[in-house]
C-alpha cells in the first residue's frame, strides 16, 4: 500500500531524455507521488518542470537532497550513480538505477517486472534497470521460456539514436537536413561520444554501440548477453548479439532467432502465447502487412512482437521481430514499473 | 578473347537506377564494347545517354533490337525479362538477367563469379544475376566454406531503399525533408510498390521487403535462402533470413551468423582468409573503430567485411558484418563481371 501522504519520489537526471520521460510516466500512470524532487547537474539546475500542473524547480543533486526520499529514479550516467546511489540508500531511499553501474553486481537485482518481479524482495537499497535493448527482448522471450523452454538466442538490433541521448537526436536531425541540402557534415557524437572517431548516422547504419571489448563484441552487445542471463536466471543460456545504430529517432527493433527445448511447437502456438503475455502487444498478420515498426511504437509502453515464424531447417528454431520505445519500456516506464512493483510488494517503508 | 571489333552489348532498362550503373560500370571497367544498344520502355525511350564520350539515344525494347547483340544485360523487371529474354537468345545474344525471373530455373546458371564462375559453361543463353542481398553474403561466405566448411547461416539484413528503385530513393528524400519540417507525409512506394499498404521509411525500419509467402517469410527472405543454396551448390545448407528496409539510400548491410564444420577455427584465421579473398575488402579493426558501413561503400565494387568474432558459446559459430553497394556488386557490377567472365572463358561467340 502507498503511504497515506503519497510517496516522495526523486528523479536524478530530470532534464535528460529519459528523465523527462520518467516524469511524464509518473504523471500518466497516476503514480501516488506525495512529493517530487527533481535533481540534475549544476548545468541544468534551475530549470522549471511542470508535474501534474505544478511547477517544480530542478535542483543540484547533492547527497542531502535524498533526505526523506522513498524512491529515487536515477538516469544521469554511470559515474553519478556510483557516487550518489550509496548516499541515497544511506538516507533511506530505494534507488532504481537506469545506468549500467550496478547491473551485474550480484547484490543488486536487475529487474524487468514481467520477468523477475520477485527479485525485488532481495534488494539492498539499489535496483538496476536493464539496458533498453535487453528489456524488450526478455519481455518477449520469457513467456516462451516458461511454456517451451529456451536454449539459444541470436539477436541483431536496429537501435534508435535517442538511446545515446538528446545530443544524438539533434545530431541525426541536423545531419539529415544538411545531407538533404547537399551541405558538409561534421559528426561529433555518434557512434559513441567518448570514443575516438565519429561517423555519419543520417542515411547510414553504424555497427557499433558503446565501446569495443577485447573479444570483439561491444559493451552494448555484452550487456545484452550478460543481462539476459541474469534477468532470466539462466546462466547457461546461449546468447549472442550484434548491435547496430540506425537513423531512427526513437524505437529499437530486434531481429531475434531463438531455439526452444520442446519439439513440435508451432508458430501459431507462439503467437497465441505472446498475444496473452503481460507487456506484449502482438502485431503479426503478414497477409495484411501488420508487423511492428519503430515509427508506430513511440509513446507506447508495450513491447511489440511480430513476424513470428518457424525456422525452415530447425524444428526448435524460431524468428521474430521485437520493437519497443527505448525511452519508455527500455528506460523510463520500466523504472516507474519497478517503483509500482515495490509499492505492490510492500517494499516501500 | 574479345572479338576484333568489340562486343555488341545491349542494356535493357537503361534509364533505371541499375541500368545507369551498368552503363557507368561498362565504361569504368573499360569493357570491350564495340557497339552499345540502350533499350527501355516506351516511356523512357528517346532519352540520350553519354557513353565513353558518345551520345546514345535510348530505344524502345522490341525483339528485333537484339539482332547482332552478343551480350544483353537485363534489368527492367521480371515480366519484361520473361518476355524478352527468349527473343534475345533466339537472335544469338547471351542474356545476363538481373531480375528474379529465371534465378531458380534449373537450366539457368545463377552466378557470382567469385563463387561459381564455372557454372557459366552450362548456360543455355540465359544467365541469372542473383538478388543483391544474396550476392554480397555469398562472396563473404564462399572462402569460409572452402577452407573450413559451412553448415548454417542466419542473416538479418539492413537494406537500402535504392534496391526498390529510383522512386523509392525519392520517397526517402522527400519524406525525410517533410518530417524534418514537421509536415504531413503520404507513403506511396515502400515497402513494396505493388502491395496493399505503404509505410513511412524515413526515420523508420520496415521488416518487409517484397511480398509475404504463406510460410511467413517474405519473397526477399526466400530469395536469400534459395539462391544461396543454389549459388554455393549446397542444397542442404541451413539458411535463414530476416530482411529489413532502412532509411539508407544505397548500401546493404548484413549481420551474419554462421557455423563452420571444423573445430578450433579462430576469428584471426577468418580475418586472414577474407583479407586475401577475391572481391572482399576486410575492414576489421575494432580498436580503431574500423568496420564497414553503407555510407562508406557507395561507388565501390567490393564486398566489405568486418566485426568478425567467434560466438561465445559455440566453437564453430561466428558473427560478421557484411556491407556492399547494392547497385554495384549487388546488381550492375556483378552483371558486368559475368559478362567479363563470359569473354574470359571464351563463351562469347
Amino acid at each position: 500500500m502507498a503511504k497515506t501522504n503519497g510517496i516522495h519520489v526523486a528523479v536524478l537526471g530530470a532534464t535528460g531524455a529519459v528523465g523527462q520521460q520518467m516524469i511524464r510516466t509518473l504523471e500518466s500512470r497516476g503514480f501516488p507521488v506525495g512529493k517530487l524532487t527533481l535533481l540534475s547537474s549544476e548545468r541544468s539546475a534551475g530549470k522549471v518542470v511542470t508535474f501534474n500542473g505544478q511547477e517544480i524547480t530542478v535542483e543540484v543533486a547533492t547527497p542531502d537532497k535524498f533526505e526523506g526520499v522513498d524512491i529515487a529514479l536515477f538516469s544521469a550516467g554511470g559515474n553519478i550513480s556510483k557516487e550518489m546511489a550509496p548516499e541515497a540508500v544511506k538516507r533511506g531511499a530505494i534507488v532504481v538505477d537506469n545506468t549500467s553501474a550496478f547491473r551485474m553486481d550480484e547484490n543488486v537485482p536487475l529487474v524487468v517486472p514481467e520477468v523477475n518481479e520477485d527479485a525485488l524482495h532481495s534488494h539492498n537499497g539499489i535496483i538496476a534497470n536493464p539496458n533498453c535493448s535487453t528489456i524488450q527482448m526478455v519481455v518477449a522471450l520469457e513467456p516462451v521460456r516458461k511454456s517451451y523452454g529456451l536454449n539459444k538466442v541470436i539477436v541483431s538490433t536496429y537501435q534508435a539514436v535517442s538511446g545515446a541521448g538528446a545530443a544524438a537526436i539533434n545530431e541525426l536531425k541536423d545531419q539529415s537536413k544538411a545531407i538533404l541540402e547537399g551541405k558538409e557534415i561534421n559528426p561529433e557524437i555518434l557512434p559513441v561520444k567518448g570514443d575516438k572517431k565519429h561517423y555519419q548516422i543520417a542515411f547510414n547504419a553504424i555497427p557499433q554501440i558503446d565501446k569495443f571489448q577485447d573479444n570483439g563484441f561491444t559493451f552494448e552487445e555484452m550487456k545484452m548477453i550478460n543481462e539476459t542471463k541474469k534477468i532470466m536466471s539462466m546462466p547457461d543460456l546461449q546468447v549472442a548479439a550484434t548491435c547496430v545504430r540506425l537513423p531512427v529517432e526513437t524505437g529499437h527493433s530486434e531481429s531475434v532467432y531463438f531455439e526452444v527445448l520442446e519439439n513440435g511447437v508451432s508458430s501459431e502456438q507462439l503467437k497465441s502465447l505472446l498475444k496473452e503475455s503481460a507487456g506484449v502487444t502482438l502485431q503479426d498478420d503478414p497477409a495484411n502487412q501488420v508487423y511492428p515498426m519503430p515509427a508506430h511504437c513511440v509513446g507506447k509502453n508495450d513491447v511489440f512482437v511480430g513476424r513470428i515464424r518457424k525456422d525452415l531447417d530447425n524444428d526448435k528454431g524460431f524468428h521474430m521481430w521485437v520493437v519497443s520505445d527505448n525511452l519508455l519500456k527500455g528506460a523510463a516506464w520500466n523504472s516507474v514499473q519497478i517503483a509500482e512493483s515495490l509499492i505492490k510488494l510492500g517494499l516501500v517503508k
